[in-house]
């Protein structure tokens, strides 16, 4: 906070690799909703140093985020948004690692595998992300919103209890179901896109090696969706932002075309804990909650063990 | 030009569904790349709307496409845009159209359907956003390249007629390859990207009912790659920007674990008409032109007419 206050901060880049740049998609959209003066945008970290934004100087903020700090492309950017005059903060879940060398301030987060409840705090990934890009907004441009923010991130340990008690059998029935598919689809809009990414790319591509994608609901009705038919399946989320009306719509069209359908809507879950005007920021990190209970019983029912990989750390690449 | 002249712009907002929508890519690296004192950014047009993004003012260009000038969520964005302050400038293929209304000012683009040669001109879709990208550029901070753009265009006709000549037999060969594939991925980088998406989702989701996904290729690494195995079919594009390293990579990968890669590669192309420094911004649309000469020749090989529609203009949705 102290080091925002030091800097005109016009643009915000958010970059890192896979599942750590799935989780940056949320606070874009925060930014976008909430931001007066600055900009953000999301890049895979070889990407933004490639593209080389001509923008990037000493009036960017660039967040970045490795969870154990030694993605090369990631800590090649920090060092790369550092030599064009950028301000650098890493997100890690270790506390040394080659990242931390390369960035001007770190903030580590808490972290525990897929199904464990002791992840989910105040202090996770997601969290700690929104309360830096809001809290930027708290300083630069007075949002009050943060306050609420904190308070919310306070009792997101109970909304994900309540969400574990309702969902851990649904997702055990669900995976009975898919067990024998090759293609999944998932779909959103707005905050819970990235959450659509991650699951499409780190757990049904990466860890399941079932073919996915993550189609954006908006997106569907120009093109992708004249891939569905009864046999198609596809996971929709439904969160609680302003573009929740492209989430309702798909799921009117994928009902009555798909017979493969799982709707994940926040709607359904319990979230009177958290401040009104904050559910519908949180709602991905919750339906993300959700959505790994369901990545746990997929592995077990298809016996293929979230951890196993046949390239990724094994052959040069 | 004049109209561009009249107003601030710190703020570009490319806007637009489906295949219209990843037009505005190129654009997007572009300006990244090019603009030192202007953002740009692309959303689908009901994201736009509901995302609802703060910074858009006026101070902002927000530039939209319809092909036929009545989808009616860019119609919707346009007005969105104009009741926030922002000028608006709206591409469209037809002449009149409900976009007009809603739009300050209309640019038509020339077209004529995949495989025919006309369509590539330098008032053609990518041509003109081009045109009205760098030209912002020109007149806002002095970017000389816009000349070498527009003498360049001037030979993209030439262009295109030697990629026709070398890759017909070639889009025919690869059709009977892969006439019976239920799935294949595209991938690219950079301004490139834009071109495997639209690939994806208009010619084999949309007009062929395969299922597919643009994967960026630096992201590829970071989760995908993961599916890959010998029979599961790619679409390489390789083109001349500065983030040819991460397509260059993701190729040495895919000759090594899949028998099934089809690499479009800007290097094989006779580009030498075009201005040295605009082949980087150009290339995705000389390799688009030859995608489009492969998607003729699937369909006729698979006997599904790219027109073919289920759900689309045929169905309420």
């Amino acid at each position: 906070m102290k080091a925002y206050e030091s800097r005109s901060i016009q643009r915000v880049f958010l970059v890192a690799c896979g599942g750590s740049c799935a989780l940056m998609y949320p606070s874009k959209y925060l930014l976008d909703h909430e931001a007066k003066t600055i900009t953000a945008e999301v890049y895979s970290s070889n990407e933004f140093i490639h593209r080389n934004p001509k923008t990037l100087d000493e009036n960017a903020l660039v967040i970045l985020c490795s969870h154990k700090g030694k993605t090369p492309e990631t800590t090649e950017a920090a060092k790369f948004a550092k030599n064009n005059g950028a301000m650098t903060v890493s997100l890690m879940y270790v506390e040394d690692a080659p990242l931390k060398n390369e960035s001007d301030y770190i903030v580590n987060y808490s972290w525990a595998p897929a199904g464990k409840k002791e992840q989910y705090s105040e202090i996770m990934n997601y969290a700690v992300l929104y309360r830096l890009t809001l809290g930027l907004l708290y300083v630069k441009e007075g949002n009050e919103k943060y306050h609420s923010l904190l308070s919310s991130l306070d009792s997101l340990g109970e909304v994900f209890e309540k969400a574990d008690d309702q969902f851990r059998d649904k997702a055990k029935q669900y995976a009975e179901k898919i067990r024998d598919e090759d293609i999944i689809y998932t779909m959103a809009s707005g905050s819970n896109y990235g959450v659509a990414y991650t699951f499409a790319i780190c757990i049904l591509m990466e860890m399941q090696w079932v073919h996915s994608h993550a189609i954006h609901a908006g997106e569907f009705f120009h093109g992708p969706f004249e891939i569905v038919d009864k046999d198609v399946p596809f996971i929709l989320l439904k969160g609680l932002d302003d573009t929740r009306p492209l989430e309702e719509r798909a799921e009117i069209f994928l009902k009555q075309y798909t017979d493969k359908v799982l709707v994940l809507d926040a709607e359904e879950l319990d979230l009177s804990d958290l401040d009104l005007e904050m559910r519908g920021y949180l709602a991905p990190m919750v339906i993300n909650y959700v959505l790994r209970l369901h990545a746990v019983e997929i592995a077990e029912e298809r016996n293929h063990p979230l951890e196993t990989r046949r390239y990724m750390f094994k052959v040069a690449y």
